[in-house]
């Protein structure tokens, strides 16, 4: 099968970093494709820089939409444009926060996300409660560091304080399994996994594999209600491929 | 005090409603004015309608933001614009959803949500999930029109419709409270209510009266964690004007 | 609007630093009395307390009702008298803690809620999930101070107590918003806001504004069930102002 | 054991029902005495009768406390004596509506309350939820009937009454236990066990059994916090068996 | 009434000290015998030793069935043969872990369980959540002993380990009310209590005196849905005995 | 990958349905084994049956652990064997309900299950609770007909009761995804998917690509806490088999 990965930031350097990450554990049957829409912010660490991001996640979609057999928003927040394009495709999609926080479910008692800046933890709160599984979740620790620092720091700075806080959640916090709580920490889980002792979800692999199953299944997600086509109507200051997606 | 109101949609045949519900309840004190986005989809029926009315409302904040003290969305969605420009002022801004629902919450044991078309059934689950008040939702019902049909259809049936779920809501789902689920339906309110014999709530003069309360008693919503700030960063193929609003 | 504001306990030194605050932020065309009723305990810290206080705080409703257009039941509790009145009514009634607790719902991801002794942890927890608001309470604080402290003791270290706690509700908790949990507290709100850099709500404006906010709107609590007028019943030992509240 | 059981309403013709239920299932070394205050409301069907009802029955505790061994609310509702009465005494004390409901738990997936009129409705879901036990409530379901019309109607109508929102509770609500909810409903379980097949509760056995198994055990309810001695204060207009009662 | 205690594990010392607990607290009507199966593990820490002891405590269960008047499953886990075994009659049967959980829910705001090593605690939490009182557990405790060590240190260490956490739940944690969590601490409660200053609960205790209450109110678990009988089947390698316990 | 399946009752006939659907969905370098213990009842259909298959169940995984790479219990219940062999392994062990669940919740808003008798709303009520997704669940929905009957029936007639139960579960539920409920019902699926128009899950083939998912992911379940190895302990009456199982 065909999956597009859509990074809704621009930063295109965290997308071969997926590519890579891809390559490892996709079926040879499948191929992943990792892009950025053309506009919009370099990270998304909010509620400002996801609205922003937005339209030009979906208009990415549209353009690629026959290309491809499903597809993946990288982004570890409950990103709306994995709902808006779930209503005008029937196709498989899912984002990376979801697909982490609900293979850990099925690995242990409870979880935590290790994620960047404080500002996450009210957001992915909310994130796992509408993902209807919040008691499950023992905590959302952050290393306080910005997506930027990531790429800034030395590596190795950056996997130790997730390391700190990876341990404290599992101390402290009582969690069993550790989700990393941003697309730019893919590949940092194996070597998590053998510090901390628990497993350590990459949330990219996760929807990865998420998605082949669906495909493998012949599954998607529900066409009714929630996800239902959008209705038809007038839509200004759009270009065609947008209004296109309506239901006629 | 000067509050702007965005219908993120671009129907504006529904802000003269607005206005005229606006003269009869805000404060001598106060001025309302009532507009939308010059792009979009002309009603929010779904994530998607979401997705293409969020920077539109973005931008028209921002153009607009000097020349008032507070601001209330005006679609009764858990609209994501509305995150987005918390995390970009200091002055207060609601959702008329929220709004509603949490006025409800202070008037009876359980409320109830009559609004349009199905979809909404998971969509207002989801967003009285959020605002932490789930269990004080008897239920969400729909009266299967769209947004479009509460103007073509005669007002008389329309609320008939409304009138008919809401007595369900009362009787069969124990609610005590109406919430009208839909911007649209502003003015309906009152007759509703004697035709019921409990409390109708318009959310957008909850929001009016809500924004005067903060406005009045010098609160507005926290700056810290959730609605801080955003972290500057680059913004490829936005105006000047998004840029501006990140934290320098 | 004419609002009478019942502090239900005798210590009607509280009263006036209430009608202060009144001053401050009701609009220029309500009215706000304090008053306590003549018999009762001098600070309400618990169900026996509160159970004392109950009929006298009715009785002064009952007496004075007809003079005013809302009420305010000045107690940060889940006082009885609250719902006692309710059903008794159709004017607007509410207590300090709800109406804190709502308004803070609407301003962040959560809040703490800063108070005197220990045992209102479970007495405000208990209250909170009565609101339906549980997992929006980031913790309940307390300073270990009786409410005859609040007075007693400098009014410095009072308010270094309460700021030390807000801090760590802030901090520790996880707190957006701080509630105070006294009507004893009333006036600590601005100065508090300034220290710890969030909203922190008086109760006590909180309900005078709420109150407002129905009467403008021309809504109070809903008649149907839980407030419905009480089944008429013989009564003894009781005065004929208690029992005319009676539905024939 | 000597136990006394307080009927917070002044309807002494259902006490001797409760004494002769007593009778029934209490151990031979128990003595159960039932009395109602001298003032207050004939029945309690809401917050303005329990807030009539209140300071009459503390009062009916203090003055006969020294002569029993454990005390029992003899009214169906989340009666506020029970809380004030906990916080003055370390012998048990327990009300009827908690003591069936927390048995119900023990006996099967979920219970139901039958009781009187639809105010109870929203009273008894805050109750359940107050004690902690909400998702094991299937259902409140009610006959119509007022207290009174428990004793005016013939037994067999109320008694069918009762049956027929049983047995709606059982095949419909998912119930597998029956409460009765009303002290005037003592001495009808049995045979509505019989019609029903599943377990039907009489709240005053069960917290007669309670209050005795606690004083078999050795235990009564925490002082700590929640029930801790009332701290010692001035109180205005009550004689002094009631000031007796705070901790100096 | 006969009581029948089975005891899950081989480890019969603790048999003695079970018996000795029901001598002190049993009415003089009650005799309580107090027996393990032939086979199985030695203690029971988790789901491999549960399910290692099903099948014979059942068996225990099925060969000594027509000599009691109920039983006790004094194991502090949600042990599947409790469930089981109720299916296959009608006398009533109860563990030891719902018990003591189910009777501190009506003595305190919350309570804490202390037991022994760290896998209880999500076991035991799993186990509040399904009996329904999850917002009623403050915190899980451990000593980090195995339940062998319970018999191997000295008592004065054991006890001197409990304590600690019992404190360290009331004070840090928020409990109000003490489980001891293992049938090994029998004995253990009215010491403790004197420690804490709060109710200290042997879940044997509470087991025992619930079974009592039963039983002298003429109640039992409900027949419908989860308890009613099984359904014939086909039953392979199962003795005789097994098999009669289906419904014809 | 080398998967074994254990179904832990004694129908042979359903293995093959379940090879048969395992060479469908399994992917080409995947071998699925589909094994029954030899002793124990003819179906799972409550807590007896299931305490009756616990033992075998283990002993056919301690025979066959060697030979394969993860494993299934395919009954459709919280089988207590599932936890019990994920504390002796570190190989990847899921059970069909917990599988269906988790999947269906990354599918839709809510979801139904459609299973057989009425024991297993609460039954399956409990385990949805346990998995944490509670509030995603629609309703249990179930034919009346015995697990035996899914076989004696002629397909036609099981398959429309199915429907009747899955579309109702749609419209008066609010369901937007069906899990099918017994692992009997294999193969229904796509059929009803066509009928219903949503998707319909089959427990065995959401558990059997987790497993691969797992696989070839490189995860398992977490050996924290939860799942950690056993205590060692003596063990009477059992086979060396099982004893070797302890960690030393």
């Amino acid at each position: 099968m065909r999956i597009l990965t859509i990074n809704p930031n621009t930063n295109i350097s965290f997308n071969k970093a997926l590519e890579k990450t891809a390559e490892k554990y996709a079926l040879s049957t499948t191929t992943v494709k990792v892009i950025s829409p053309d506009s919009g912010p370099q990270s998304i660490e909010g509620s400002y820089d996801e609205a922003l991001s937005v339209t030009a996640t979906v208009k990415t979609f549209l353009e690629h939409q026959t290309d491809y057999d499903g597809f993946i928003i990288a982004c570890y927040s409950d990103h709306l444009s994995t709902y808006a394009i779930r209503e005008i495709t029937e196709k498989p999609v899912i984002g990376i926060a979801k697909a982490s926080v609900m293979v850990a479910c099925t690995l242990g008692d409870r979880f935590s996300i290790v994620t960047t800046n404080d500002r996450w933890k009210p957001l992915l709160r909310e994130a796992v409660e509408k993902y209807g599984v919040r008691s499950r979740c023992a905590s959302v620790r952050t290393t306080g560091m910005s997506v930027a620092a990531l790429k800034e720091e030395s590596e190795e700075v950056v996997r130790e304080k997730i390391e700190r806080e990876a341990l404290a959640a599992i101390e402290k916090d009582g969690a069993e399994v550790i989700c990393l709580g941003c697309a730019g920490m893919t590949g940092f889980d194996k070597e998590l996994e053998k510090k901390t002792g628990v497993p350590v979800l990459d949330g990219f692999v996760c929807a990865l594999k998420l998605i082949e199953l669906y495909h493998q299944y012949g599954i998607t997600h529900s066409k009714r209600r929630r996800y239902s086509a959008p209705l038809g109507k007038k839509l200004k200051g759009f270009s065609e491929i947008f209004l296109s997606a309506y239901k006629k």
